[in-house]
């Protein structure tokens, strides 16, 4: 028996030939470092037009680094961020968050399928702002979101809009970014939501490690070379982490390796024997399965997480197969 | 004229073919991920082979996260970390330890050309452990030092020892660990230092952005993924970063291009017209020249920095070719 | 309309005349700082004597400090805290243990009335260790519970035994520690149950500012005067910060005035209209009142708190008077 | 031999009648906390009158602490502080601004007798502003200095202009403010100089534990409560911090007290036979002793403190009597 770890998540994959050809092909010559190089620069361009926006661009190398490091931008250490309860930041980063913001506080908000419930955020924005407690001063969203679902532009917009309206800032955390826009949603738009700090997932969307850090307030540039250079994210090579999304946006990789990850995920959806608890809108199917099963699809060789809804999660990835689909798929007929 | 990074420092390179060629390689198959995979398995036991030691290891993607989280492991906010004045942890860091270790405190010790004055360190270890200020609990070295010499292994004792009989720790910043390895220290010997963590350089040994903590005490590895993942340094695809260390270790390359570096900088310190200030023992030349002279450099589009000690700095890399260097060395023939 | 804080809080009160007469005798002549002086050596030693231990003390300003800091010495940023969901680390200190403690986990547990439910904490202490999230340290109690109920001695060691199996830590919030002796439980069987660091709230027992930090765990002890002087609590005339606890503890107004306080809010349980929702065993009782209701006691002048269970909280003090107590009572009434 | 701390600090003295009468006197009824109380309003007042400033103003513990949070207050962590050199915050308070701040970095300045060099600080200005380096985003002064020397309004505006002129900003450390109005430092001028946080000591001029946060930019003034209760900063009874102030201000005993310190200071400089290095301007004296003349001198019971420039300084305060500095001076004679 072979592990398999197809379904494990979205980062177990290698990363797409398109990535990797970028890489090797900006490994030439001498050049200078911490982001100043003719590769990043290019890079960030592709960024600004896939976008449609002014922004600065910066390549890190860590998704939890380039999320804490934004809130740390946002919001104060008494200060506290709003975020889906389910969110990455939340419960899958140890904490990054509060170390990278020295003690900033989350404010977890319930919603179905990984959407932030709007009344829930309202009620947040509505407690009064008294000393002994972390008062909002951001908002955190995910899209595609923890659990496989896209909010749409308006879903977003109807969230940002209050927190806005209070001067609060926006983060969106963009890990699965390319799942969503290969569901419609439209990366052009981002610009009108108000969104202070976004990180354009490289590594879930075929990528080696790499995350792009888009600065739409220019405002939160000023030294935020230095913010990235303490947190350890400033690479000195920088261009190792910029070409890979040369590579994939400037074939339309990002999007059309997300398009098959999604598609994936559907194939997976209507096979599926268990029932199917969220909406499958990008590359996750989250079922309702026992533990004695779970358990046992462990032990025939395919390792999936169970999640903090309860659920138990597939990922599909740019690399995920149909006969691998169809082979999962018919394990999981044999458990049910 | 087109601008020349070749010497302004040694991450300006590219990365070597050994490295590359093994990240290609590794780039094959769903795996798992957060440093369990195999590859990650394979370059942490190529490691503990070329230290003789049986430690952890762990691959991360900055050396300067990498040397901060040493230190917030070694040393509480309330203590101190001593260091030589001009190292990359006091200097070049944008107080990197600062914001990993909680504001822990950083006591610069002088010493001649990189290496800390042994009277220095047993003045600042004698000091009254008084409540009003950050007392050291750890001692931080570096090899090759910043200004481009070696410690020999007895120098490095000599410091040591009077900080391990206190039972403080040691951290060894070995971002140019080949280029001393291939000046004769001995990695073997580490172990014998009372060395706790050790931070291996892969970025300035001529790979893509990786570097190699090597827990020796074993106490300290209990958690240590935890503490990686809040810091934003347990990557989700881990083989990125093991594999480069698989392609150099494997095949001899890293200490191998170490010593052509050498070799360049010896070479360049031979054609060298203006004073050559330290010992030229590693891949670095620090020389005295004005500041006229200097900017003059910077118009013939040679790029190099005025160090701390105001010597100007050239590097060498792997990938320096002695045609570079006798360019170099007739524009400053020019120039003097 | 006069406003009426007699019941808004426990420290809305004045200070007590034994607290105020001790911190006046020791306003004589020079001495030592931080600590250092016989005055804190005497209030230390009569701390020792209440609790049978031999313990080391200091005495700090603050108790959010006091527990941030002793969270901090018991838990790494990367790992959590274990408390009550409605503890005041959780609630009410602004996420002062993440600031102290740099970003460090606080994991709420359920129970009623402020008590800890047993299977929670054992749920939470055989979670796996993984590393994307911050896994327990150490536990935190309150006794008196935020909730006005009080631990026995044997519901404590319940909590701690399996968190000391484990080599955890333990803190214990005494903010109310002199109400919960008055409601019997002993003070000298404290060091029996595995505490590491105990506050003895001064406050809230009717001194002026001032809270004894108790270090049980001697290993705790070393450079502890530094922590606290880093952290802003190793105030230069320690002797002001120590005289009251002479004052109180000397004359065993300390218990005295807790037990006052506690039969002040039994009378008030008694004359109550609304329904009491907790057991009201030190000096708090916590109502079921509708917001209408509520707005209404506020116009009237008396200030009261809804909690976060819902229900409205009334707080006894030393300085509460019986005729204070039945005014109250009668204003409710009318309300009811 | 009594051991005789009288010169050792102006921490050493007691509080002065006036200042403790004023606390008892505050000690009645119930009031609420937090600092919303009438004595602590009353206070804000009189030092709003002592400074002609439309302020806001804070009262709490400790001084390490308010200096610390200001800190925090104007620089991020990846930003720098500059300060004397010598200054309390860099060599007294244990890294404090490090933790508060999240290690912010401080850039120690040169400067005779604790003042700062002006083309010192020019020149720390100027720096480029790089990434790999904490740059400045604020300065910190002190007056009187810990040297015992005054700025004039003059010489503090000349380090303040160019400061500000960056959009920079100031924090004054006035743990001895009242030595230097004393001097002739005119407080109400303050407003003029562009601090924007302005720490007023309470302990060293005489009072019980108390500092006074004077909040001159009120975009600073923003969630400062949330700011304090997360440093532990913001005491429930409020009230005990504030009534110092108003016995202090209300009766002019704090400029008086400090103008009675002066002058002992100046008895003691003319009757001291060993050569004293600073101008003595405020309450201290800084003389050149050998170690061999110090331990005699501690030996005879007298604690004095060697400080950082070499020299050993003699303190006085409030309650520095005629009879000690005489006393004092007899037995340095016999040193001598």
């Amino acid at each position: 028996m072979t592990a398999r770890y197809d379904f494990a998540s979205d980062n177990t994959a290698p990363a797409a030939p398109e990535a990797i050809e970028a890489l090797v092909a900006a490994n030439t010559g001498f050049t200078s470092g911490y982001g100043t190089d003719p590769v990043s620069a290019r890079a960030a361009d592709l960024i600004r037009e896939m976008l449609d926006a002014d922004a600065e661009v910066r390549f890190v190398a860590s998704g939890t680094a380039a999320n804490a490091v934004s809130i740390a931008a946002l919001a104060r250490p008494f200060e506290a961020v709003l975020a889906h309860e389910h969110a990455h930041i939340c419960t899958d980063e140890t904490g990054a968050p509060g170390l990278f913001g020295h003690g900033v506080g989350l404010i977890g908000l319930p919603g179905a399928a990984g959407r932030i419930e709007p009344s829930a955020l309202e009620a947040a924005l509505a407690r009064p702002d008294v000393s002994y407690r972390q008062s909002p001063a951001a908002l955190s969203l995910t899209n595609a979101t923890e659990y496989g679902t896209v909010y749409t532009h308006d879903e977003l917009k109807a969230l940002t809009a209050p927190v806005k309206a209070l001067g609060y800032g926006v983060h969106l955390d963009g890990a699965r970014l390319a799942n969503a826009a290969a569901a419609g949603f439209d990366l052009k738009l981002i610009k009108d939501l108000g969104v202070d700090l976004l990180v354009v997932g490289g590594t879930k969307a075929g990528m080696p490690p790499t995350e792009a850090v888009v600065i739409f307030d220019r405002g939160l540039a000023r030294r935020f070379d230095a913010r990235l250079k303490q947190a350890g994210q400033l690479p000195s090579k920088g261009r190792f982490y910029a070409a890979p999304f040369i590579g994939m946006l400037g074939s339309g990789a990002f999007v059309r390796h997300a398009a098959h990850a999604n598609a994936m995920a559907r194939r997976l959806a209507e096979l599926m024997p268990f029932p199917v608890r969220h909406p499958v809108e990008a590359n996750g199917v989250f079922v309702e399965m026992d533990d004695e099963r779970l358990a046992r699809l462990h032990a025939s060789g395919w390792f999936a997480y169970r999640f903090l809804d309860g659920s138990v999660r597939f990922m599909c990835s740019w690399a995920t197969t149909p006969e691998s689909v169809d082979s999962l798929a018919a394990t999981l007929r044999d458990l049910a």
